[in-house]
C-alpha cells in the first residue's frame, strides 16, 4: 500500500523550519511494508489544504496529515478533511468533556476556543492524545470508488510519536495485508561513499528482495537493509545473509552492525577492557570530547582532557615540549604524538589521543595547507600517528578530524 | 506570485534523508517577494513525477524542480517535464560538446550515459552549472491558459546554490513585478519563546505589513522581520522601526540585531576589549569550546581550556581544591566558582568560565536533581555564579548549559 504524508503549517514553508514528523512516520511505516511515495507541505490556508487532500486521495491509499489540530483559527485540518470528503464535522460532547477534565486536572481554566478540538469527523475513530489536548482521528472511508485510510495526527512530535505507536500502529496492522519486515543497519567509518558502494554494489545487487540504502556523512556511512516476506524467518535470513557478506567485504571499516554511533562503540570497547581515555584537542576544539560526553555513562571510561587551542596550553596541559613546537610547528606528527602521550600521563588514562591541524579558512601555508590534520593515539608504550588531508570548509574539516580520531581509538581497541 | 518546490529523489522519501534545497530556495525567493505555498517530495518514478508536475502547474505560477538531472536511468526530471508540458526533449549537440570538454579538462573519459545531460527542453534557457555536469533549464511557458515559469535545478546543494544565485535570480528579477524587500533578524538568549512572544506580540501585531516569524531553540530565539514595499526606503523604515521597538522591549535579552550567533558575539566583544577567555567544562563536555572554536579566527580570543569530567581533573587542570569537592560536591556553586577562577589563572586568560551540573539521565539525587547546573564567570577579582534547573533530556540540558555559559560571558562583557 502507498502512502502520502501531508505536513500542515505555514511555518514549514519558511526557510527556518522543516517537517521532521514525516521521518518518524516513514520509519514506522517501513515496518508494516507501507511505502511513502509523496510528501506534501502546505500552509494554514483552507483552500490550499483542501487541494492537497484531494491530490493525495487521488494518488495514494493512505493519507496521513500532521499538524493543524490545535485550538486556534489557524488550525484547519479537521475542516479541510470534512470539506474534501464531503462529510460532517460535529462537536462531540464526550470529547469536550474530556478536554475540560484535562484542563481542570492541571488547575487551569480552559478558554472556549479549546472546544474546537472536540470537533469529530463523521464516522472517525478517535486516537487518544496522552501528551496534549488535540486528539487524532482515523477514517476508513471511500473516495472516488476506492477504499482510503485518512489519519489526522497532531503536529508536536512529543504528541504525534506516542500516538502513532500506541493508537495508529495497531489499527494499521489490522487494516493491512500481513507481511513481515526484517531490518539491519551496518555502520562504517572513514571510507568514502563511492569507494564503499563500488565494493558492495556487486553484492547487494544480487539481493533484489532486500532494499539497500546508503547514507554518508563526514566519514560515517550507514547501510540500511530491509526485507519484507510472508514469514519473519525468511525476511530475517535474507537480511542477515546480505549483512554478513557486506561485513566480509568491508572488513574492519564496519564498526557496528546494530546502528550504534562511533562514540558509543569506542566507549563500549573501553568499558569492556576496563580502560580509560583522555583527549587533547586543538583544531577540533572540543568536538571529540563533546561526542563522547553526549553518551550517558561516558564518565566511566572518558576522563576528560584539554582544549589546547594555543601553543602555551599544549605545554601547560599536555606537557608538549616548547622546543618540539618551535622545531616542527604546532601542526606536526611530532606535536600530535607529544599531545597524546602528554595528556595520557597528566590525566592518568590508559589511552591518550592528540589532534592538531589547520581547520581554516585562514592559517594555511604551502607546506601546511588548510585541511592538514595529525591524529595520534598513545598507550604509553606505543604511539600511532596518522597524517590526513581533509577537504571542505572549516566545519567539515573539524568533523572529519574528530571522526578520524574516534576511529583511530576504536581500531586501537579492536 | 506563488511558487511550489518539487524535490525529486527516492532517497528523500526514506526516514534517513531530507530535502534541504527548498530552505535555500525559499530564503532567496523571500527577497523577491515570492511565497512558497506548497512543497512536494517525490521519488524517481516517472508517473509520480508527472503527477506532481501537473498538480504544481495547476496551482502555482512558478514551479521549481530540484534533483533528477543526473546521467543515470533514475534521473527523470527532464523527461517528466516534457511529458507534462507536451513539449519536445532533444539532445543538444552544443551541450553534449560542453560535457565532453568538461570531462576532458579533468582528463577523464566521459561515459556515454552522460550525454543524457545534454537533453534540452523545447525553448528552454540553459542555466550553466559551474560546479557540476548537469545544466539547469528555465522555461517561460503557458499551461492551462496561464503563464508559468518552470525551473529545473540540480540536486547537489553545491551545484544548486550558485546556479540559483547566478543564473536564476537575475532571470526571476526580470520576470517578476518590481517590489523591494527589507529584512532584519534579531536574536535573543535565555528567554522562553512564550515569554518573549507575550511581551512583543502587542508590538508586532500593530505592524501588519511586516511579516514576523519567531523561532526558538534551547535558549536561543530568532526573530525574523520581513517587509515588501514599492520602494526600498519604505520597506526598510518599517522593518527598522519595528526592530527598534522590539529591542527596547526585550532589552539585554537581545544579543544581535544582524543574525550573528551567540558565540560570534562573545568572540566579537572579547576582541573589542582585547580580552581572552578560558573554559573548564564538566557536564557540557566540550560543547561550549566546540561552539567557540567553530568560528574562524576564534584563536585570537579563545585560548582553550579543559574538559574536567572527573573530579581528579577538576583539581589537576583547574586547581579546584579537593576539600571543596568533598565538602560541597562536584556540582555546587563553590566548585563552579573555583573552576572559573582556576582555569582563568592556569591559562592566563582575562576571563575564566566554569560549568558543572547533572546532565542525566542517571546521577541525579533529591538534593541535586538531573538538570541542576552551575555556571561561573571570573575575571580574577569578581566571580559571578548562576544556579539553574534545566528541563529535558541529557542533550537538551547540555545545550541549555552551554548557551547559559556563553550568555553569561556576553553579559559580563557588555
Amino acid at each position: 500500500m502507498n502512502c502520502e504524508i501531508i505536513a500542515v503549517g505555514s511555518e514549514l514553508l519558511t526557510p527556518f523550519r522543516q517537517d521532521t514528523n514525516s521521518l518518524y512516520v516513514t520509519d514506522r511505516l517501513y515496518e508494516l511494508g507501507v511505502r511513502v511515495v509523496f510528501k506534501t507541505i502546505v500552509g494554514d490556508r483552507k483552500e490550499h489544504l483542501v487541494d492537497a487532500i484531494h491530490t493525495g486521495l487521488r494518488r495514494v491509499d493512505i493519507l496521513i496529515l500532521t499538524g493543524g489540530l490545535g485550538p486556534t483559527e489557524d488550525d484547519l485540518t479537521r475542516q479541510a478533511v470534512a470539506t474534501a470528503l464531503k462529510i460532517a464535522l460535529k462537536r462531540d460532547p464526550d470529547l469536550v468533556a474530556q478536554l475540560y477534565a484535562r484542563f481542570a486536572g492541571r488547575r487551569i481554566q480552559m478558554t472556549s476556543n479549546n472546544t474546537r478540538q472536540g470537533d469529530r469527523l463523521e464516522n472517525a475513530t478517535i486516537l487518544d492524545n496522552a501528551n496534549g489536548t488535540a486528539p487524532g482521528q482515523w477514517l476508513d472511508t471511500i473516495y472516488g470508488g476506492h477504499r482510503k485510510l485518512v489519519i489526522l495526527l497532531p503536529g508536536p512530535p512529543s504528541e504525534l510519536e506516542p500516538m502513532f505507536d500506541q493508537a495508529c500502529m495497531p489499527l494499521l496492522e489490522a487494516a493491512l495485508p500481513v507481511s513481515f519486515i526484517a531490518r539491519r543497519t551496518l555502520k562504517a567509518a572513514m571510507i568514502g561513499e563511492s569507494a564503499a558502494d563500488a565494493r558492495i554494489a556487486p553484492i547487494y545487487q544480487k539481493y533484489g528482495d532486500v532494499e539497500t540504502t546508503i547514507l554518508a556523512h563526514t566519514g560515517d556511512i550507514q547501510l540500511n537493509l530491509l526485507c519484507a516476506k510472508k514469514a519473519m524467518d525468511l525476511a530475517q535470513r535474507r537480511v542477515d545473509e546480505l549483512a554478513g557478506k557486506i561485513e566480509e567485504e568491508l572488513e574492519d571499516f564496519i564498526y557496528s552492525s546494530q546502528a550504534e554511533t562511533l562514540e558509543q562503540i569506542v566507549l563500549y570497547y573501553l568499558g569492556m577492557r576496563g580502560a580509560t581515555l583522555a583527549v587533547a584537542e586543538s583544531c577540533t576544539g572540543g568536538l571529540m570530547s563533546q561526542r563522547l560526553t553526549s553518551i550517558d555513562g561516558s564518565s566511566r571510561s572518558f576522563l576528560g582532557g584539554a582544549i589546547v587551542y594555543s601553543n602555551d596550553l599544549k605545554t601547560e596541559f599536555a606537557d608538549v615540549p616548547r622546543t618540539l613546537i618551535d622545531d616542527y610547528g604546532a601542526v606536526s606528527s611530532e606535536v600530535a604524538e607529544a599531545m597524546a602521550d602528554g595528556i595520557r600521563e597528566r590525566v592518568g588514562a590508559t589511552f591518550g589521543c592528540g589532534i592538531t591541524g589547520v581547520a581554516g579558512p585562514g592559517g594555511g601555508t604551502e607546506e601546511k595547507p588548510v585541511g592538514l590534520v595529525y591524529v595520534a593515539v598513545s598507550d604509553g608504550k606505543h604511539t600511532d600517528v596518522l597524517e590526513k588531508r581533509f577537504l571542505g570548509g572549516r566545519e567539515s574539516i573539524r568533523q572529519w578530524a574528530a571522526q578520524q580520531a574516534l576511529d583511530m581509538v576504536r581500531r586501537r581497541l579492536m
